[in-house]
């Protein structure tokens, strides 16, 4: 009989979100009534209509796919250059950031590719992560066979939990050991936080004086509003020896469900083998992509790629403006309540303490049972997450006005 | 530093199709004349408009998208229902076949699911897969460390290799010895040859005696036209204990640029870990999807599903009947050359032996110099495909008629 993957088991029950559905689903099975009443804040799904630019452009590309002249198969792996090119233009080097075309990766969103990367890496590797952390650095890792087991508090052994807590305003301190690959994300999920150059600078000097990867996810680098923050860790000197980019169109021109992401590599950032040979991982991304997939499909390449256009940009700058204007009212209203509040400003996710006494799966259930709301308990992104809870700001106005009413009422 | 993947390293030199990219590129440059007359029966891609069911969903889907009342996000990681219950109902349950809307994973097609699904399984497998063989299969088991180096011929330690010879018209022999998992391709890529029933029931009792998984590529099950071959391993008593399937739309309708398929994985079919628990590898692969994955883009389902329409239907037998007729057209000017011809019949490839004294990449070269066609060289997909090469039916009737036409310059 097959052997399985065997690093499978030590994966706690259920990845936070089917989880929350599965309460969220008996609630409503019990509940009819209520569960018409039901405003989802919880996972970070968009709920804005995609624009218009690129659904021009995905009809165009349907229609280019329909004649023989104008017909595309397979493209190149690592996406069309016509959208790389505007991609490293756009995004790098109209903003004084060094980043060529071929060191841009296309990709069907953020989330495989923080996955997809292990599989480039040594399993030699120290890793650290932040806690709360995004869980698909983790359990990606853990299905990798990077870590030990699971302990009682959800942590897994052999990995490295950098606590993000208010008092370091939910940037991670380098930790005091040395390590090999750091996750770092900001805007942050679930804190929504955002680190100053200065503290990026530390982490890139950590990264020199250790000779470490920074896998530095950028997806929410658009929800930035104080022109003081780093929008690309490639901003940094030294970052293009020493991180490698995620970024996602998810947030920015609502395809979470239209897929479609992509990584940024400098050729410049070397890894080295058990016997110490040190060669640019580069060509090892784009040899993973050559041998395991065919890109993205060519009408959301199009799709995307209209994003920039003129039109395409006001669409989005409406859209991140509509979503950030909810987190105000969100901010707002957790705040009246006389509950800590962080995140929100410069990034779609509001994070706030607990009432006193509960912990973030009961405030889970008080808030599902209550006013009908769903979040995301904050334990739910690690043992730092305790004591707070994530509101998404992706909704409709009229639904984040009516979240801010019901909260009131649980005062 | 962080340390690479070594098994990487152990890569021979370039993917084929890459490979042959470079020669074709550098016989362009030299020759711009006869760059204008190319013809590429090369690499396996689809010439033909989408059907127009496809592009007709694709922008239905847009437009849905379009408006905050239809407009989707995150779809489930498994693939929408809508999709997944076609899938199931009209290729298996309508032909008796045996498999549950929950059973099918859809995905951005079959190449990237042969990588992935060695996620779920242990590195202790012992591998096999025939010779010549699809060289996704083994690219992705050395990038997984589950083989020693290359040797002189291409082939890799640790890995069994099945011969498929003209002795046997392709259909590999069970091996001797033991192995864990079996990767099987009918109609198959390279050769296009087609296995019996008979020869599968075979490959079923070496699957049940020695307790094996076989993965089953059916990527080109749609080119089968004798109503007495085998479209699924499912079709077989004892498969939903011991395969797990592969299928694309890519050739069916056209979508290599599109990007859809899917794996059948029955919840029936068990892997054991070291110490000899036996568990289903359904919920593994189901955690590899929701943790690794948000889907494939909703336009994209939409359109695959819009190839089960009566219109779809029409539109796909069109297509594959178009190419069929090529490759008709293919197998008929190399029979009159004097070559053995195989394959071409239920698939879209033809396979020809080289003349006499001529390698594969030497056949290459000349057809490519000579008469301007780019084929496949047969030693790119293994040490048995020496002496023989790949033409590809997917092109214009225009062009097959051509190439027919060049063939005979050849003699």
């Amino acid at each position: 009989m097959a052997y399985l993957n065997e690093n499978y088991l030590k994966l706690q029950a259920g990845y936070l979100f089917p989880e929350i559905a599965r309460r969220v689903g008996e609630f409503c099975g019990k509940n009819p009534d209520a569960a018409k009443r039901l405003i989802r804040c919880g996972i970070g799904d968009v709920t804005e209509p995609l624009p218009q630019a690129a659904i021009d452009a995905i009809k165009r590309a349907a229609d280019e796919l329909g004649k023989r002249e104008t017909f595309r198969g397979y493209g190149p792996e690592q996406g069309y250059d016509f959208l790389r090119s505007t991609i490293a233009k756009a995004d790098f080097r109209d903003r004084k950031i060094d980043i060529a075309d071929a060191e841009i990766f296309v990709s069907d969103g953020s989330k495989p590719d923080c996955g997809h990367v292990l599989d480039i890496l040594g399993d030699q590797n120290k890793i650290a992560v932040p806690d709360p952390v995004y869980p698909v650095y983790v359990d990606t890792n853990v299905m990798a066979g990077h870590t030990g087991s699971s302990r009682k508090d959800g942590t897994y052994e052999g990995i490295v939990y950098m606590p993000c807590t208010a008092e370091n305003n939910f940037v991670p301190e380098p930790p005091k050991e040395h390590v090999d690959l750091v996750y770092l994300c900001f805007p942050n999920n679930p804190t929504g936080a955002v680190a100053t150059r200065k503290q990026l600078e530390r982490w890139i000097d950590y990264a020199r004086q250790h000779d470490a990867l920074i896998l530095y996810d950028a997806a929410y680098e658009a929800y930035i509003a104080d022109p003081k923050i780093t929008h690309s860790i490639f901003e940094l000197d030294g970052a293009r020896e020493h991180a490698m980019e995620f970024r996602s169109f998810s947030k920015i021109g609502g395809f979470t469900g239209v897929r479609c992401g992509f990584t940024v590599l400098p050729k410049t950032v070397l890894a080295k083998t058990d016997s110490g040979k040190k060669l640019p991982l580069h060509p090892l991304w784009y040899r993973r992509w050559s041998t395991k997939s065919n890109s993205v499909s060519y009408p959301v390449q199009r799709a995307a790629e209209a994003l920039y256009s003129a039109e395409g940009r006001k669409q989005c700058r409406a859209l991140i403006d509509h979503y950030m204007g909810n987190a105000k009212i969100l901010r707002g209203a957790f705040e009246q309540l006389g509950l800590k509040v962080y995140g929100g400003e410069n990034a779609p996710y509001v994070w706030v303490s607990t009432p006193k006494g509960l912990t973030s799966w009961q405030m889970f259930d008080r808030m599902l049972n209550e006013i009908n709301v769903v979040i995301t308990p904050g334990a739910g992104f690690g043992a730092q997450g305790e004591g707070y809870f994530r509101v998404s700001a992706f909704n409709s106005r009229e639904n984040a006005e009516e979240v801010a009413r019901r909260v009131k009422k649980l005062g």
